[in-house]
């Protein structure tokens, strides 16, 4: 029996169908692919791409969307700093269930801090959280402004907002970088590639 | 864009990827079966069963353990009426999001109050959503006691233990209900073929 901060008598249930089991059944290996970056960077470009990627090389991915959680699990929290790292640490526990299930997750956040993030690569065993910073400029970012977020922030509308009165700390040891190139962004299936690439490079495309 | 209680400029964001292609990858549909019973009625122990007899078929399925989660997405939770109604809240979010991945998602929860599982219920669409009734008599659960809790409630040690001085409301219209034969509890076998089979009749396991 274990005793947490809040809940005590609360015990471990073992079931006998694991997770490499599951691994076996779907011919790949769970793990959190983990995409970060400023609103309008791309994450939730890249997310998709990926999931079709993947999903025509028959693999079962799923994506927890940053924003499409605040209409369900996180719709409780605001944007307060603590709600927005609960926000993140939700995202993060499940994200964990997803990848122990066997699925990869794509989970597709702003998530502006290091120590939100590193809290969540700490939650899974290190090789199958994968970080993918959007390294996109700002102004960048700014000029698509799909959702016209910034425009509401440059006029005060929004308070806190990531990389203009709030800071967007960018990863130090990601595992994969996505920037421009001859200050051109990478097509939407070149940044999927990428990721597909290094999946495969590392195992997590099929069971040994 | 939408304006929730505590989430505004939130945006929906769709993949191309949808639960359809997902349930074709894995030929079976997503659904949640949520396993409802006094502590010690038998719900993880179904729950274990049924994952290894959908395992078997070569199916995909994963169980969300009410005990389990509260050492991760919900360890911030405890037990006041509150947090316990939050605690069903987020598990059923997160069966939700496993449904919709095209998982067979075995929720396993004490769950005591109707309105806490009809809340579940309406978050999915209502056939995907399978309520299972562990209804064993208390003095059987209590008598196996595996974990010593009811010994722990009947001595005032637990204040507002479920069938002890909390109330267990069974379920009115449950899709399964699992109970005694000739005073006898079903085997483990026989309680999962009993929801495979519901499962089967109802399409669950194949895509049309």
């Amino acid at each position: 029996m274990s005793t947490l901060n809040n809940s005590t008598n609360v015990f471990w249930q073992e079931c006998q169908v694991g997770k490499v089991d599951r691994q076996k059944l779907l011919n790949q290996k769970g793990c959190v692919v983990w995409i970060t970056g400023l609103s309008g960077s791309g994450k939730s470009t890249l997310a998709c791409a990926l999931s079709r990627e993947l999903h025509s090389r028959g693999k079962l991915s799923y994506v927890l969307d940053g924003d499409n959680l605040r209409h369900g699990l996180n719709k409780d929290l605001g944007f307060k700093a603590e709600d927005r790292a609960e926000n993140i640490r939700r995202v993060g526990e499940v994200a964990k269930l997803f990848a122990d299930a066997g699925l990869i997750c794509i989970a597709s956040l702003i998530s502006p801090y290091r120590k939100d993030r590193d809290a969540c690569r700490a939650m899974l065993s290190d090789p199958n959280f994968i970080e993918v910073f959007m390294n996109m400029p700002l102004e960048l970012c700014e000029s698509r402004d799909a959702k016209g977020l910034y425009k509401l922030a440059r006029a005060g509308k929004i308070k806190g907002f990531t990389g203009i009165d709030d800071p967007y700390e960018p990863p130090e040891n990601c595992e994969i970088e996505i920037e421009q190139e001859n200050g051109v962004c990478p097509m939407p299936a070149a940044m999927a590639g990428h990721v597909v690439s290094y999946l495969e490079e590392k195992g997590f495309l099929r069971v040994q």
